[in-house]
């Protein structure tokens, strides 16, 4: 059977599966009081870069999807190791603004870049490794949800979508992690939290998977971006088209109402015990379909 | 320019700048009475894997490449992620094969695989991340070498290029990293150690360039592997050729010489104050040439 019969999350899950290793954002280690987290990124400019993308956006992209992985677990990140694959014809010019992109990405979000490697390929791969820590009181996994529970994004969703269709490659790539958000939601005690990455959908099915229990969502709540408002398949892209790096995570309803004051967060639904991934439209419910962004489809 | 006319020393050496890291095999962090050590290497089926070579090797090669710069710093192995970019068109069985190959060096050699990312891509690309630590009193850097200290090497040297032209996968590809002698050199306070993945020519360069003196060799000294002697070349292979992943470290005569009897290494030589390379052949002394494996030449 060939890799693009099997999927991208069925290939994951053989790994974690053939590895024992849990199902998460990042791979955390004991290090006494704080975990160390461990992240890993691979971005190819064929599969993950629209034409029209800078090799600066690249850079940049490639360290803030990592930091996206670290702030969804409550940490910050400590240090960062870049491994590169160029062609042989890659131009110098590109490739500097390249590690501009890196670097301007890495000094608005701290940590620092502490080695790599750097080899031949046929096309551009870029892999970025990143190394954070966290307080183990304040680390927050995917598995915790209790029902009752409200349900809770960061920000606006529907933004990756609506760029990758307009073009935009500066919203669809200068992505900004969730840094304040994700410490803040780790100090409230949220202890189900996980980044945005592969669609609304496909993370509350993970999250329903893990926590054995289900989501009731609500149209009405969804903080659709403006942007993707624009489209009429607005719905589509809030739903089901990764890209947004925004933190999804539950919580009770009086810690959130108090979080909702300090942090950009909006409450879209409710954790239900019956496993589940449900939208209500005008009073009626319906089934979320389990799909979102998969490489290798 | 293109990269090609720039080569992979020279791009490396830029990073470096750039992001001000030491130059070493692993980048190291502060953790109070330790070290963490942090290393990536990224490997592509085209530029580093010969015709004939299995994805069980390719697994292996992948791991132990990373295992031996964790050696070379005296440390051991904590964890690893996984980078993997592969074709759409790849079998599942190839797949298979190649986490067989990971998850037998790992068995051997120790750590757990904690993560990782699946791509697609053109080409089979594997990156690798290993995090290791080392007491810090037993760390050994590049730097720290000392004008009348002996040059030894682990093991032999030109099986990698050897190997290479006899089409021999599986010496080339089953790398047995030295950890057991890395940590042994590292509690002997061994303090310049470094692997031989670049050659043992380029490698002394290297540590000319970072220690600020040279090198001298003798040729009759040096333990050339018996199946590299059946090549005409051999001395070639043995100096210019990387893929040795030996440890190459320089220390007092005495403690040297006490370490010879508990693991296999041999003397080739002896630190200098004149910042040159060079080896002594038929009494005559001739310097080496500064050339080793090197990607995008």
């Amino acid at each position: 059977m060939k890799l693009s019969q099997i999927g991208e999350r069925k290939l994951t899950y053989n790994v974690t599966k053939k590895f024992s290793i849990p199902y998460d954002d990042c791979a955390f280690i004991d290090m006494g009081k704080e975990y160390l987290l461990l992240t890993t990124d691979l971005t190819a400019r064929k599969t993950h870069f629209p034409e029209g993308a800078t090799f600066y956006q690249m850079g940049w992209y490639s360290i803030a999807v990592n930091i996206s992985d670290i702030c969804a677990k409550g940490g910050e990140v400590i240090a960062y190791t870049i491994a590169f694959a160029f062609p042989r014809n890659m131009e110098e010019n590109e490739y500097e603004e390249l590690l501009n992109g890196v670097d301007a990405c890495i000094k608005k979000y701290g940590g620092r870049l502490v080695g790599g490697d750097t080899k031949e390929a046929d096309d551009v791969v870029i892999v970025v490794n990143a190394v954070g820590k966290v307080n183990k009181k304040e680390f927050m996994p995917r598995k915790g949800s209790r029902p009752g529970e409200a349900i809770y994004v960061t920000g606006s969703i529907g933004r990756g979508g609506s760029a990758l269709i307009d073009g935009d490659m500066e919203k669809l790539l200068i992505i900004k992690p969730r840094i304040k958000e994700g410490k803040i939601l780790a100090k409230a005690g949220v202890k189900s939290c996980m980044d945005l990455s592969d669609g609304l959908a496909s993370s509350l099915y993970q999250l329903m998977k893990m926590n054995n229990l289900g989501f009731r969502i609500y149209e009405e709540m969804l903080p659709i971006s403006e942007n993707a408002k624009k489209h009429e398949n607005f719905m589509e892209l809030a739903l089901y088209h990764g890209g947004d790096y925004e933190l999804l995570f539950t919580i009770s309803e009086d810690r959130g109402k108090e979080l909702e004051k300090v942090i950009d967060i909006k409450k879209i639904g409710e954790v239900i015990k019956e496993r589940k991934v449900v939208m209500v439209r005008d009073k009626k419910e319906e089934k979320l379909e389990n799909k979102g962004y998969e490489h290798f489809r």
